[in-house]
């Protein structure tokens, strides 16, 4: 969740200078409007309209640069997510390969709680969530483009922990990954739990040495 | 999920035969209607009223037996899971304590994939955890009377297997059973991967067992 894919369909910025930074606020104005309109009327009454009044752009700018407002949330997450990382110096979409993995483990982890205690992101990400849950064409879009490539990095640094010995070479990365994300991901989503460094340090302590006696 | 506390404020029983029928088939008939209208319109837009109208009965029945629609809601779900441990043939509310632990979770988690698959339950549910995500008190109250009983069960399953010595004493139960029960409610919600019994085995196998080699 703290890492993410980068966008891959920015507005280009082959233009002149002063308009390629015309563009880069509108750009930014957009997310900014998109993230608040969606954590304040919900995805449903959010409407590229109401987004371009907001930011104070025409729809047609919006209309040139995204197909839909699914599309323009998508990216405004990806931006968050990227700039949340900038801001704490680290490293964006990546997960640390030091070769000590319960200490990447926890590291990324602890970074994610920083993420979903962040205000900026909670409630509109709760939001796009939320309809995920009844709009299975936007849960689809959701997944595949804000969280199935933030889970494929666990995927590769746990085949990177096989390679070296820590990880049991017959478990499948993919579900074993959910040992920790998932109950860090329903905790926040549905309000099950106190979210805390020691709480996630907690589930990789257990996923990685198990419930069982050794 | 598939185990949840039994219903605390049913309405009473104690009159005549005949009273006692027709307020049964009332009360089968107004859960009904309020399962399936949260379905089809979502939970903003399920009112008592509309309840009352599908059900064929006046509000006033409605307002004597429940407060607000989320408790109606509430005590609809926890019909449903009796109704369907009923079905499957088990003890609803109860998770098997055999002496085998690994088996026991298997064996409910079977059970809990057999619920989220059923289509009764399914589209209901769904609603009611969406609109919990965004109205932060129908959240607290969908955990507190649905969501955090049916986990007391496994904290009780895990603290009679720490007695048998079959998970190590100084773990947390509550954050143990979210090694292999978020994983399955991230897939059921939000769509991120098949469920299958094939899947929520290996959830069991990787937690107690843990990703690192033995």
């Amino acid at each position: 969740m703290a890492a993410q894919k980068s966008a891959q369909s920015a507005p280009s910025v082959q233009s002149a200078p002063d308009s390629t930074r015309r563009s880069e606020r509108s750009r930014r104005a957009i997310y900014d409007a998109a993230l608040a309109l969606v954590a304040e009327v919900g995805y449903p009454r959010t409407t590229i309209e109401g987004i371009a009044a907001r930011a104070g752009v025409g729809k047609q700018t919006i209309y040139r640069w995204w197909p839909s407002k699914a599309d323009v949330l998508m990216e405004a997450f990806l931006d968050l997510a990227e700039q949340a990382a900038q801001e704490a110096g680290q490293e964006p979409y990546v997960i640390p390969d030091t070769g000590d993995l319960e200490a990447d483990l926890k590291a990324v982890l602890r970074l994610t709680v920083d993420q979903l205690k962040d205000p900026r992101f909670a409630a509109p990400s709760r939001a796009l969530a939320a309809e995920g849950l009844v709009n299975e064409q936007l849960g689809r879009e959701y997944v595949a483009k804000l969280l199935e490539p933030s889970l494929q990095l666990y995927v590769d640094r746990l085949r990177s922990a096989q390679e070296a010995g820590q990880v049991r070479p017959d478990l499948d990365p993919r579900i074993a990954l959910e040992l920790f994300v998932s109950p860090l991901a329903q905790r926040w989503l549905q309000h099950t739990g106190p979210i805390s460094y020691e709480y996630t340090d907690t589930l990789v302590d257990y996923a990685l040495h198990g419930l069982a006696p050794r």
